[in-house]
């Protein structure tokens, strides 16, 4: 038996019959046409679905269900895809509309809880019930699982935890708030923290590495630089390491999970950087000395946790 | 069939038989030593159970169990008050040795989760099946409740929905952290910013109402001087409602509860204050226009809630 995990990105959906070890079989990869609307995008997906099937031999009674992770709001228990920026649906009726014409059980979530989902239970959480995951990209994703399930807040709406103030009157967030994590410890916050600090240091070496072209630093550059002895750098990644520590720290106050885990651009920096949080956080640790101490532990599955996550919602 | 509930505290406990529509029947109160030993503590509690019920005529068969809400760290699945600081207890069993001596079903948590519990199943969240509380007291006490069951975070150890940043590198905390939630929007942050705008305007009335001694400022001496039309005081009491809001939304965003339900001392200012943090939080809200709104709503229960919801974790 397998399930079908699905996941839809803007600019592709990938889709993985995935076993009940949470190993990838076999996949199927088809474009989206940017802004195409919801019926000829979830057309071209069911074709693909039957296709992937038949080319593999899949029949009806092999495959315990079909998993879909979308980007944007979705209604878990309607099945609706409330509203996605990326692909420009609203109120579509994702679940319902594959269930019909695949004849399959079909859930669908949040693109990163079911990333979340894949890791916790086949990736670097395989060992705990309970986690946290925080995708640290252009925004901070994640998600939570609570107990082995996908927490996702009432009507599958909620664990936005990049969206929590963290410098009240700070920057300026997408969501319209200022001051959010995300754009403090994303890999976009961590860019504007490295360009502020940047302008402090004009001998930087940072400044040489990008050719005195501000406009090329990347969340590598103070990693990099501060391998190499620059103070400016250094002080980039310890302001990154509180920024990021603190979000945890919240976090584990709230869900007391058994583990963090990090995944996306900055999580490449791997042990180096969860040293450094684990550090920060065992000496700012909240009172409860007793308490459990969360584990910081980085990603393991990488891109294709969100087709395993979103099969795992069957297995 | 009755539940009994227990919400321990520092100075006093209290016990109530409580029906299955929530309604207090019987209580009972009994006084803590202070800095007792759990056992004479234990023990007294024990006898004052079996005393109530003879009293009261409750038999073993009318008595669903025994829930108790007890200040500290509690490992709610072993049923241990691992520390706390009011009690100085460590490592108490105090399920198991209420449960042996009593031969009842029992379970323990924290008080202010019981006190959650209590309003969400009967009180002013008795409409909704998931709410977070926050008590607005000396700190942030509260809890959540997710689909009608108390979450109490992983071994009975998380919600301490105080103690997120809410400014970097602020106010300290008694957590060993600075700029918790709570340092700002408990009783206690609100009395502190007073203090501190107070002390740009020399001319308030705040400071004619405490007869020029700060130390006599409370949580009501803002909003009660606003309505006097004290521009000191209305910076204060818009300060304020920016903090609590900035939290609010901050758990809105985590777990997009139903409803925020406000307690504590602060929160007798009623309508005057929910009315203001609704519309901060409309303005500000998480970009999601259509994720579900959250009510902001006061505890109606009181002081109670703490017995009442002890005993609905057998209701």
């Amino acid at each position: 038996m397998v399930a079908l995990g699905i996941d839809i990105g803007g600019m592709s959906i990938k889709g993985a019959a995935v076993d009940k070890k949470g190993k990838v079989l076999n996949t199927f990869t088809i474009p989206v046409t940017k802004n195409a609307p919801f019926e000829k995008t979830v057309g071209e997906l069911i074709a693909a679905i039957k296709d992937f099937c038949k080319q593999n031999n899949y029949k009806k009674e092999d495959i315990l269900g079909v998993g879909v992770g979308c980007p944007g709001l979705i209604d878990t228990k309607l099945g609706e895809v409330i509203s996605s920026a990326n692909l420009k649906w609203d109120n579509a009726p994702l679940r319902d509309k594959l269930s019909k014409e695949l004849d399959l059980p079909v859930r669908i979530t949040n693109d990163a809880n079911a990333a979340t989902l894949g890791e916790a239970k086949f990736g670097s959480g395989k060992k705990y019930r309970n986690v946290v995951m925080l995708t640290l990209g252009t925004g901070i994703g994640g998600g939570v699982v609570i107990d082995g399930e996908l927490y996702e807040g009432y009507q599958g709406k909620g664990t936005e935890l990049g969206h929590i103030t963290m410098v009240l009157n700070g920057r300026e967030c997408g969501c319209g708030r200022r001051g959010c994590f995300e754009t403090y410890a994303s890999a976009t916050g961590l860019m504007n923290t490295t360009k502020e600090i940047m302008k402090k240091y004009p001998d930087s070496l940072m400044w040489k590495k990008v050719n005195g072209d501000i406009s090329k630093v990347d969340g590598k550059l103070p990693f990099d630089c501060e391998k190499e002895g620059d103070k400016a750098a250094k002080e980039v990644v310890d302001t990154y390491v509180s920024h990021l520590s603190e979000g945890i720290m919240n976090y584990c106050n709230i869900f007391r999970p058994e583990v963090i885990i990090l995944s996306g651009g900055v999580a490449k920096q791997g042990k180096n950087l969860t040293d450094r949080l684990i550090k920060y956080c065992r000496k700012y640790s909240f009172g409860y000395e007793r308490a459990p101490e969360s584990d910081i532990v980085i990603a393991e599955i990488g891109y294709e946790s969100g087709m395993i996550g979103a099969a795992a919602l069957f297995l």
